[in-house]
Order: structure tokens, then C-alpha cells, then sequence
């Protein structure tokens, strides 16, 4: 950490700042400039950071050198992780399809759906049971019923589920009936949330706040992984603000983190002629799977038909990324 | 509602609509234009909303016409709501401070701020016993403790205490000790929340997403009022994004719904020098009130210290406020 | 265009409305709803434009429907245009690089920089002779003499040249000496630069602002084609905000428009490290091609070293992008 | 300057780093901590800027500690500037009112404006000769006729007159007529404009750029400023994207820079319910004055119409900010 002393701070603010420091542990290196002197600061910085240097006469402001997040950081576990979900791997080494119904409706469509995705070489299966909706006028999932939904749909193609789970006191439930459990957008920051799952055994797919910061979606992911579960993936869907590395944020997380990253082209564009140019730009930008909506008939879907792709489209969108995969020397499994 | 058809989309196409609206108990207006051809329905809103008309062959878009919230609409409900927290009204008719520490850290630091709060004039006292931190390494705040010491501060002072809560379940247990249920920032969309606070009888500050349009903040609210308590107080604490009515976003939402709004100044600017400005503006704009951190010792604070405002920088911001509210023929209470 | 009227918008206040639209030579057709009246406006939507409608009482808001530009809409021109710079082509059926130099420096540095340009299979030389910069106290660009040697590569590489022009009275003057003009990021709506660079005969590489909607960036456009120059190549380079089509808007540009739409990936991310993935997901996603800064020495670039590869660097990236182009069926040209 | 090294950069790398900065003849101060070293250099940033050591092998990034803007730095001049117009003066001993039509559309719409203007307490007229307009089919200002028609305007009502230009060729014939010269928000990084007015002896009004940072904005008023030109009015218009002080720049700006800081509440708002409050929480926040749109029949406006206020409106509104700045204790002139 780095402490960037006013203009005009004077000897006492500097040696205050270093004494304060000095009694917590650490040490303070003092470099005067011709405008600022600045302090670095060498030792433990979370300890830094709660002696409230930044309210101490003479400081500007500080300046953290260092990353908030430790479990999830690359910087602490440099090899990749790969997180299994039932039979299926999602890390660097392949490129993973999940693919389903944004909302099981009913046991038909949702068997539908994960029959194109089994088709169409997907290897998860996506589904939600619990819909978490702007309006609350609108179709909110088939909840329990819907997990039931959802193993039958298992028990059928063979394919591992993952579901989104929208309240702490649900999650012993979806987990009894899940593969691995969603954490939506809305719920990037819901931090009981993120504990509950974090204590169970089940992976969990993280997505991106629509507008988190990467260091934010990263802090997310410490809090799961602080209580115990490391099987994280993150799932970038688009943010609705700027950020500095606005386009190619899977390829920061990659770097700052050891966890897979996958993208949810549905999601981010909604937009069902976007969605296959997005999934083939993730697979060529580096990301480790994509999670796609399908419905046999977006018509008729009772949540976001319209980035819905057809199990026909599907189908023809995974030859594409196979064709990119194998160009780019990857696995598609 | 109004369907925007695509340049070369057929009679049969435009039928093929008009029939559907016509089934569902709808008009449908055809008007042919050079280019487009509009058609405008007539009806239930909502029930044309679940025909999927947008998948329709030769259908471009969809233009939305009304609002989607309905309860805190002020369409519907010409004059404005005034909202009781215990004694202290919030409305359009006054001008009301809320204050208190951003969190409880101690019984001492907690009455400090909440005898500064009174001091100045507020009339509703603020403080967090569970807070929403970014980092899990952070303080989390007293958790039942600090709602005790809560309670100990309204006994102290007569001020009516509002604080947040972050989970479905700990609803029953903040409402038997606060005179308001905050829904923090993060959590505008946590949509089991929502009807968990929506199903008691205490009133809801609701804060803005730090990234929700004007309209979901309402759908947010709508979720509220739907459970029966329409005891809505709005909180705007700025935006992280682009919105067409950036600045004024409290007078947006006054509006568009007849709810009270006010405005936090300290999240909003994050920064002391920032606060009292922002909160001079707010009256200036129209706002119904404000909420400020107040804090005996900032450097000490294990929460957001550089934001908070002494007792002294309070009092000093309550009589510019004062002064502000006589100049525009409101009245501070 | 469609007329929104107020919930308590008088029978008088619709007679008005149409009347005017009919007075102007328009048909208006009103369709009654449950809340609110809207009115159909059928005939030359710009005329419409000049009304004043919207501040007529009664009016709530009016929708347009139609596009405001034209001649560059691909509404009105399916077919994607090609457009030539010297010998290289650029357009769907192929993929351009476009490399060479952020900034000239010296003849040396730039020569160097176009052989690597031509040894990766650039087809197009980019380089900056005036540089808009943010700071007063940075390298502004050699000016004519950065023209001359630019001229020098083209010699010595047969390359045509695309070269930056910031103010109307230079467009002579560069036109004389490049093959392609462009308009920079910040000069995206520089009224009197786009009628001037319109006015010759060279083709124009026009930037997306960095806080422009794509109709915007399109109307940019019009303002090029409307003086009568139609040789105009979009060229995205990330965007510092919200917009719904964040990550894909080269689509939503190719489908509303029939100009080749390019990225810049090194601008769009302004790290080495992420240029490649980003020109990657650029071809995978459907872009017409790409440009790229690229230096010999960039530690000693005087402009964006940071995002600048190396020749041996944008060789290997030109070797991924050949694959991806053979996968995806493209001719990488 | 602080240069952050990687986790695993050498000694020799340090070494390479302290070496370049010694040659340039500066200091360099190395603190090592647990994870990351950092060097503290010390002498003239700016030529610390040029040495590219951004790209040294075992660099992970720089921090700036000091500020790129010189002359506009509120750090070295910190007194605030009073711009005069004319008779008029802007800075924060006072609170000026400009106001005038948005574009000159004819000599009886400008005088009603500009009388309006005047008997509203104005004391500088605006207006614009000069338009830039997204669309090339919307009117593009009167031009030179324009000009004349504010010089009437100002022989009529005694108010100086700020009016837009757009391009550096103008500038001569513009700064012949006007009092004042306006850089409109397209145009904040136009930089042959900023030195073409910074080489004129009239004051300039640069509004910023609408995705434009502070500093960013501060930085093109040093170009104004280092041309010789230092009276220089800011002018706010609201922004189209994520700052972390998004609600008070102004009062950012006016901490940064010694220049004055006005408000254009009509573009930043663009209807006219939301122009009083904006301009009543402007004064009330600490703007050094508004800038507002007047037209005698908004319906009939050639250009942005739906945000002008009639004279009667502004009478109000003025009366408004006279009592909201004898509250704050400002003199309104």
C-alpha cells in the first residue's frame, strides 16, 4: 500500500502516518517528491487497511498495490482449475457447452430442450426452476416442481444440471436436486447468499453482476470459496456500464483468477441473430465454455424467448465452435 | 402497446397479429406507412405481454406504451404518499434528515452519533447491524447486538430507528427491533427479499441499484406493494451508469410514482467534502429528505469513515438546510 | 412515427395533433387504449419531425419508428458495399488487416513497423502524422513530414495508406498524400471535418465515438455520404458505456448499415496482452477486419506503446486469425 | 510516480528501473514488501512519462501521483479566477445567469429571447449561429447572419454574447462578433479548435465533453490555457457514463481547477419540468452559475425545443435562485 501524503503535509503528518504503521507491524518508507511525498508501506495490508490512514491529517488519499482477493487469485494458485460438474470438466483444457431452457415450464418443453443440448454435444444442462424477474407480473419458474423437472431431464439425456438458486434458505433444497448451483446476476453481491452456497459440496456458477467491477465479481467469488467451496465458475454475461476492459473482461478474469470463466451469450445479448456471433467471439477470445438458452418453440417461451435458440440452431452453432475449437487447438467436449 | 412490423412483412403477417390481439380480447389498429406498418392494440397490456407477439414472423419490434408498475404509479395515484416512521412523517409537505452511523461499531460510538443526529434535527436515526461488505474480510457488521444497541439509542434520543436487512429470514427478527426495514443497495432485486418485507407492516426504505434504471427501481417497489405494504420511502444514492436522467433522478421518479424519495448523499459521493453539497442540492431539486453517516471519530470508523460527517458538520449542514427549506417554502422537520 | 398521448389528453387535444400531421401533407390514424390514445403518423416521418409535436398539449411523448439515416441504412441497400483503398479491398468477403505504427517518429521506426506490417499480411498501412492527444505536454504527431514518410513506406512495402486528419483545412493537404482518410474517436461528430473529408474522393475510415450510440455513429456516417462520398469504412473501437448491444455492436452496425464495420483492438483494449484476443473474437464474431498498432521498440513508442505488438508478435496473431478465417469460411486477404 | 513491480521481478530488473530514472535524473526510492516492491520516483514527472518504463521487463504498472493539468490546476493557482464577459463576471464571488435561445432562428425569435433574458436577470446572452446537430437534415444555424442577429440583440439589451464555434477556420469571424466564445460538448477534444481559441483574446465557455472525465476535461482547458488564454469558463452538462463522482463534478472540478464552474441544466436535462430543480440544486450545490435555454414558443423551435423555458418560466426560476443564494449567502448579479 502506498500513502500519498497533500501538498502541504508536514513533517508531523508524515512521521504519524509512519508511527502508526510502525506500531501495527509494518514498515513505512518515506520518498519526498517535489509536489507529494508518498509512504510505502511494507507488511500485512489487510491490517493497513483498518487503521483509517485515509482520515489522518496530511494523507490525500492511499493507493492499494496489492489485489483484495486470495483464494480465488492467480496470483496465489497459477495453474488453472478445473471444476467438475458430474461427469463434465469446465477448465482450460476443453471448451464446455451448457445449453437448456432459461425457465423449465413444463415437462415437455424442458425435455425438449435438453434433448437438442444432449444433441448438440452440450454436456451440462441449464434449466431454472427459480426465475428471478423485474416484474413481479411475470412468470417467477415452477419451483420445486421444476427441480423434479429438471432430474428427469438428467435421468433422460444423462447430462449434469445446474440451476440457479435465488435465497439462502433454498439453497439445502436445489442442492438435493442439483449438480451445481447458479448464482444469478441480481445476486452477485447477495453476500448470505454467496456463504450458503459456499458451505455446501456443490459446484457453483457464479455470473457477473450486470454492473460488477472484475475486483468485485472476484470478492464474490472469495466469499464462496472462503467458506470452504473452491469449485467456482465464473459466468460473464455482459455489464451494463463502463469498465476499462469493457470487451474482453473474460480474459482479465482469466488473468486474475485460476478459476474457469464461461460466458452466457443468451444473456448478454438477448437477441437470438447475436447470440452464435458472441459465443463464437468467446471461444476465440479465450473463454472455457459458453451457457446457452433453447426452447423448441421461443414463440411461445414464458421467459426471454427472444434469445432463445432452436435446438436446430444449436446444433448448427456447436459445428461452428467445433470448427473453432479445433483451429484454435482446443477440445470441444 | 404498439407492434412496429418489418419493412417487407406481408398482409398475411400483419393478420396473423391482429388475429392473435383479437383472440386474446384485444384491438388491433392497423396503420400502413411508407416504410413500417404500425399496429396499435388495444386492451390488457399484460395479457398481450405473454403472446410472444415479438417472435411473430414480419414483427421488427415491440414499443411499450404505458408503465409496467401499476401500485406505485402516481398515474394511478395522483397525490403523493406520506410515510410514517414512528412519529416522523416523510412526504412532500417536509423536508426530513435521517441520520446515524453507516454502522453500529459499539454502544458508545452508536449514541455519540445518534445524540449528534438528534442535535441537528433529524427526526429518524440510522444505523447498520448487518452490513453488505465487499470484501468478506471486512466488518460484517453486530448482527443482533447491534440491533439491541439500536434500541438502546431510540430510547435515549425518542428517534425512530430504520436499518437494513439483508435476508429473507432475518425479516421477522430486524422488524421486532426497527421502526424500518432498509433494502440495501445491492439487494433492489433480491426479489425474496422484496416480498419478505413486503409481507410485514413496517415501512421500506428501498435504495436505488447502484446500476437499475428509474423503472426497475419502481418494479422493485412494485414487488413491495404487492405483498400490502405500500409504506415505500425511495432512497437515490447515485448510479454507476448512463441514464438518460442522470442528474435528476429523484425528480424522475416523483414523477412517475406518488412514493416519497430522498436522497443519501454520503453513498453517493463517498467522499466528506462532497456530502454537504449534494445534500444542499437534493433540497434544492425537490427531495424529500436526506440520509447522512454521522460518526464521533471518522478515522476510527470501521465503516466507511471518509464519508461520514461529525455531529459538528451536521449541524452546521442542518442549518444550511434550514435556510434552504425557508427559501423554497418547505418545511423542516 | 407514432404520437403518445397523455392519460387526460381532451378529444381536442387529438384533433390537434391530427390535423397538424394532416395539414403537412401526413395520414394520422388514432387508436384508443384503456389508459392511453396513440396516434399512427403515416407519410414523410422528417417533415413530421419539424412539427413540433411533442410540445403540444396533450402529447406524452412521441416514438419514431423509422431510422434516421439513409443513404448509409442497409434498409435501403441490402447488399453490403466493398470499399477499395489502392488495390485492398475491404468488405464481407474478406478480412483485412490494417497495421502499422501508432504514431510516425522517424523514418526508421516506421519503416520498420510497415515491413512487419507486410511480412503478417496487412494489405492496408495505418500510421499517425497528427495525433489528437490528451494532454497538450504529449507528442502532437510529425505533421506533413509524418505524410512524407509515410509516402516512403508505401514505396517500399506497395501498401496503400490510411493516416489520421483532425481539422477541416488540413483534409486537402492529407488527401494529397494518403489512400484513406480517417476520422478519429474524439472527431466522430465533427460536424465541418465529416462534410469536408465527404467532399473528397478518398475513402473514409470512420471511428466510433467512444460514447456514441451506434445511430449516432451512423448519422456520423451520413454526414460523409450525404456530400457525396460513399467510401466509408466503420471502424469500432470499444465504447466507455452502458449500451444494450455492448459487446457485439459491430452486428448491430452490419445489420443496420451495408458499410464494412473493422475493429481496433488495440485502442479497445490498450493492453498487448489482450489485442490478440480481442482481434480473434473480432473475426470470430463477423467483423470485416482489423487494425493494429504495432512498434519494433514499443518500450520506446512515443503514443500507446503499451497496447503496441511487436512484427513477430502480429505475425503469430496473423497465423491464428488465417485459421479462424479457413474455419469460418472467410478469405483472409 | 510510483512503478509497481510483478511479484517476480528480479533485482536486476529493480535495478534496470532505478538506473533509467537516475539517467533522467530523478531518485529512486525502492520499497520491497511481502508480495509486491515498489520505487517511489522522485523529480520531474513529466519527464519520467517519456522513459516508456511502463513496457521494463518485470513492470507490472505506474501509478501517477501528481496531476497532468498545470495552469489550470486549482494545486498552483489557488485563488479562483473571476472571468469578465464583457461587463459581466463569472467566478464564485457571485451567480450568473446566461440564458438565450438555444439556436438564432430569426431576428424576432432572438430579441423575444433575449429581452426575456434580461428581465429575467441575466446578465450574458446566449445563443447559436453555429449548430452541430446529429443529423445533417436538422437545421444547421444561421451562420454568419447569426452572429449579426446577436449583435443586434446585444445593442438592444446591453448583455454580452456567448455564442458556439465549431471549427478552427471560424474562429477569427466568430471572436470578431462575439463576447464570449463557446466550445460546445463534441468539441472538448477537438484540439486544433482549443488552440485556435486559445491564441484569441475572448473569453471561452468549454462544456465538457459528455463522456468526458474531469481530467480529461481539465486537460483540454490547458490547451486552451497554454496558448495564452486563461479565462476560461467550465461549463457542466451532465455526462453520459459511469464517474465515481457522478452527481457533484462541479464541485470536483472546483476543487481541481481555480477556474469557474457553471451548469447547463437545459442539456443536461432536456425537458423542461427537470430544468428548474436542476438549476436550483446547481446553485445550491455550488455552481458559479447556469446556463439556460429561452424561447418565446418552444413548440415552434427550430432546435431543442422540448428543454427551452418561455421568459416567463425563467422569471420564475430566477426568482428562485435569488432566494436560494441569499440563503447560501451568494450575491446574484
Amino acid at each position: 500500500m502506498v500513502v500519498v501524503m497533500k501538498r502541504d503535509a508536514t513533517e508531523a503528518d508524515i512521521e504519524r502516518v509512519s508511527e502508526k504503521v510502525r506500531d501495527a507491524g509494518g514498515e513505512a518508507f518515506v520518498s519526498r517528491g517535489a509536489v507529494h511525498t508518498i509512504i510505502g508501506l511494507v507488511g500485512d495490508t489487510a491490517s493497513f487497511m483498518g487503521l483509517g490512514l485515509d482520515n489522518f491529517p496530511g494523507v490525500d488519499h492511499l493507493i492499494q498495490v496489492g489485489k483484495p482477493y486470495k483464494m480465488v487469485a492467480r496470483a496465489l494458485h497459477p495453474q488453472p482449475t478445473t471444476v467438475k460438474v458430474g461427469p463434465a470438466a469446465v477448465g482450460r483444457e476443453t471448451f464446455t457447452i451448457i445449453a437448456g431452457p432459461c425457465a423449465v415450464e413444463s415437462e415437455g418443453q424442458a425435455l425438449a430442450a435438453a434433448r437438442g443440448a444432449k444433441a448438440a454435444g452440450a454436456t451440462i444442462l441449464r434449466g431454472g426452476a427459480y426465475k428471478p424477474r423485474t416484474s413481479p407480473y411475470s412468470f417467477q419458474g415452477l419451483g420445486e416442481r421444476g427441480l423434479e423437472i429438471l432430474a428427469e431431464c438428467r435421468e433422460d439425456t444423462g447430462l449434469p444440471v445446474v440451476t440457479e438458486v435465488m435465497e439462502p434458505r433454498d439453497v439445502e433444497l436445489v442442492a438435493s436436486w442439483a449438480d451445481a448451483l447458479q448464482v444469478g446476476t441480481r445476486n452477485m453481491q447477495n453476500f448470505p447468499l454467496l456463504r450458503e452456497v459456499g458451505a455446501t459440496s456443490k459446484p457453483v456458477l457464479l455470473k457477473r453482476g450486470f454492473a460488477a467491477t472484475v475486483e468485485e465479481w472476484l470478492m464474490a467469488a472469495e466469499y464462496v470459496a472462503q467458506r470452504g467451496n473452491s469449485e467456482i465458475i465464473l459466468c460473464e454475461r455482459g455489464i451494463r456500464t463502463f469498465e476499462t476492459a469493457t470487451r474482453n473482461t473474460l480474459e482479465v478474469a482469466q488473468q486474475e483468477s485460476h478459476l474457469p470463466v464461461i460466458v452466457d451469450p443468451s444473456h448478454a445479448m438477448g437477441h437470438r441473430e447475436l447470440v452464435a456471433p458472441m459465443a463464437r467471439a468467446a471461444i476465440a477470445a479465450g473463454a472455457d465454455g459458453v451457457m446457452i438458452d433453447v426452447h423448441h418453440d421461443p414463440g411461445e417461451a414464458l421467459c426471454d424467448g427472444p434469445q432463445a435458440l432452436t435446438p436446430a440452431d444449436l446444433l448448427e452453432l456447436s459445428k461452428d465452435l467445433n470448427a473453432l475449437a479445433l483451429a484454435l487447438g482446443r477440445q470441444l467436449v
